[in-house]
């Protein structure tokens, strides 16, 4: 690994009372170039900008793709990464999918190592506090032919996150705008995915919705998933989820989710979430909760749901009596070394990584 | 406008004769930036790589989308751009697809002409040769929220194109993968869209393919583009291509190709193109060409289609007997000043834009 630490580290301007999530950036980022056939060495420098011409070609044809995922610090100030080989796993099914070439494990897992450690005093300690994290794999070869790049860049940047502890929100179901084709980039974490979900968003935001709920393209009859999360519906003491498939990501969050719910014997099915059912279970009274789960916010409870013209209220339960935020809590107690970790999820960071390096 | 004009061109190394399409540049670009809900003023620059951090929204969300179109020069050395209106019509489509603000018309077209009037020199002259203009848009902001960006920037860079007379291809008619959802971003120029066709084309060109028949997500029983053309079949003397929709790029050589047909009085069906019946019309013989068009290359045509595990070989046509090679060389006549423009396509580069500006 190749280390070149800041001269000019802005921690000390660092306020961890006061600051705004996903623009203050840690003082370093990883990054490591690919060509020739293959990936360079790691290295470790100041967070800032490189130089790239308007022809590069992940501006001109996407071919980019990203994970999130969070560092967290406990009482003592020992950090842990949580599950960081599904984010990398992850990663490299988006890659291949969009025929950019595979990370190896060691540049993943060591340039987030040595990067979190380094800056490990960014960490923010409290209450759903965390660092964000944002591995990135782009294309970086400047031509303006629509072909694979040859060259590409991986990077990793940085950004002290905070509270996810969110007011409800309502959701709109999707029946027109759709974010994955059948056989297309659903299940990636590319790029063009986000881009594409903007507009129809912002029609949502329009109508007094603050996410989507993405349905399938075809028939707008089944969730796949709400705004940038994985969803899950409580109907009477049953949580459901869609089947994860080419279209609907994989989260992370849900699977962890899954494992929770059924370590407290909740009954989980996992499989088609018709529209149908949630909304006669909503007419029969059946139907007590739905939320989103992600990284970035752990959980979202929806408030209301849009359906066509109407607006579904959901109940409004105790903390006790739900299950998304009881199984917020779990996730969040083991995330944060506040609980044991019979998974195996946890990662703690080591301080003084590069030492050794 | 402001300009800066490169003190060291490298037009002076520039052999016309003898060049490599796409990743030489001229020696200018255009560039425009947007923030505080609005474009600044336009500048022309040398070519040249800028600063954009990985935190880049593009890199990360995607939100990009571009435009591709020529310049031609004509034995007088005078300067001509085809249609330049839809190519700045269609990126505010691609561009309000992906709630990205949209272009003044002023700035992308008098940028244009500023860029290709005061780099004429690198336009080649000669058959099939022009110059290839890339207009784009890309977020700017440094942020990791999943959201619109309140910055962009606007570029135009280009590079000297070679002879579009391509040989034909062999292309496979996906059953499979798609390139557009119902409900998604497929009639955009949207970055990320080409990222997505790469896995799928080189799936193809493993099995011998040259490019993929895009079918509808859903049954691909439709056929909807190839590769990134618009596609034209001939059964018997009629030509079927496929109605635009928010699935398929209404590409401008497409309509062009439409009145131009239309024009010698050949039947034109703009529908649903089936699967089915061009395999039935090329079991009873009566499919006797199938084409691909767009910018970059006119005309693509096909010898083989790959349908299911069959290879479709199609009949090799005399130029004279060719509607494909016939209309592609009326539209070239137009673009290069070689023949009439009844319908006013061509735009006329002045000389010394700049000088007024
Ligand atoms: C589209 C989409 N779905 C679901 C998720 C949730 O995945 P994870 O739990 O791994 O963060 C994300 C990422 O946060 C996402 O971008
Ligand atoms: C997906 C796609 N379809 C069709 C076309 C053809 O459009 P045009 O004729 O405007 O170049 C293009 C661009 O070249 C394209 O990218």
């Amino acid at each position: 690994m190749i280390i070149q630490k800041s001269t000019q580290p802005r921690i000390g301007s660092f306020d961890p009372e006061s600051y705004s999530f996903g623009d203050h950036f840690i003082d370093h980022m990883i990054v490591c170039e690919y060509q020739d056939g293959k990936w360079g060495e790691v290295k470790l420098m100041p967070y800032g900008p490189l130089s790239f011409s308007p022809a590069n070609m992940a501006f001109n044809y996407g071919q980019a793709c990203f994970e999130g995922m969070k560092a967290y610090k406990d009482k003592d100030g020992e950090v842990y990464l949580f599950r960081p080989e599904k984010n990398f796993e992850r990663i490299n099914k988006s890659a291949a999918r969009l025929a950019m070439p595979e990370i190896p494990k060691e540049v993943f897992i060591d340039g987030l190592k040595a990067l979190v450690d380094v800056d490990r005093a960014w960490i923010p300690y409290g209450e759903g506090k965390s660092l964000y994290i944002r591995p990135l794999i782009f294309a970086t070869e400047e031509a303006l032919k629509a072909r694979v790049s040859h060259k590409y860049m991986f990077a990793i940047v940085a950004s002290p996150a905070k509270s996810y502890y969110t007011a409800p929100v309502s959701v709109k179901i999707s029946d027109y705008y759709s974010r994955a084709a059948s056989g297309g980039v659903g299940f990636a974490k590319a790029a063009g995915n986000y881009a594409a979900s903007f507009y129809p968003t912002k029609l949502a935001n329009q109508e007094g919705y603050e996410q989507v709920i993405w349905t399938d393209d075809t028939t707008h009859e089944n969730f796949e998933e709400s705004g940038t999360m994985n969803v899950f519906v409580r109907i009477g003491d049953t949580i459901y989820t869609p089947k994860t498939s080419e279209k609907i990501l994989d989260g992370v969050t849900r699977d962890s989710f899954i494992n929770l719910a059924k370590r407290r014997g909740i009954e989980v099915v996992i499989g088609d979430v018709k529209v149908k059912d949630v909304v006669d279970a909503y007419r029969n009274e059946t139907l007590k909760e739905v939320w989103g789960v992600g990284t970035a916010v752990v959980t979202s409870v929806f408030e209301a749901i849009g359906y066509k013209d109407e607006k579904l209220i959901l109940p409004k339960l105790e903390f006790e009596d739900s299950y998304a935020l009881t199984l917020q809590r779990d996730l969040v107690a083991i995330q944060t070394n506040q609980a044991e970790d019979p998974f195996g999820w946890r990662v703690k960071v080591e301080r003084h990584v590069l030492e050794g390096a």
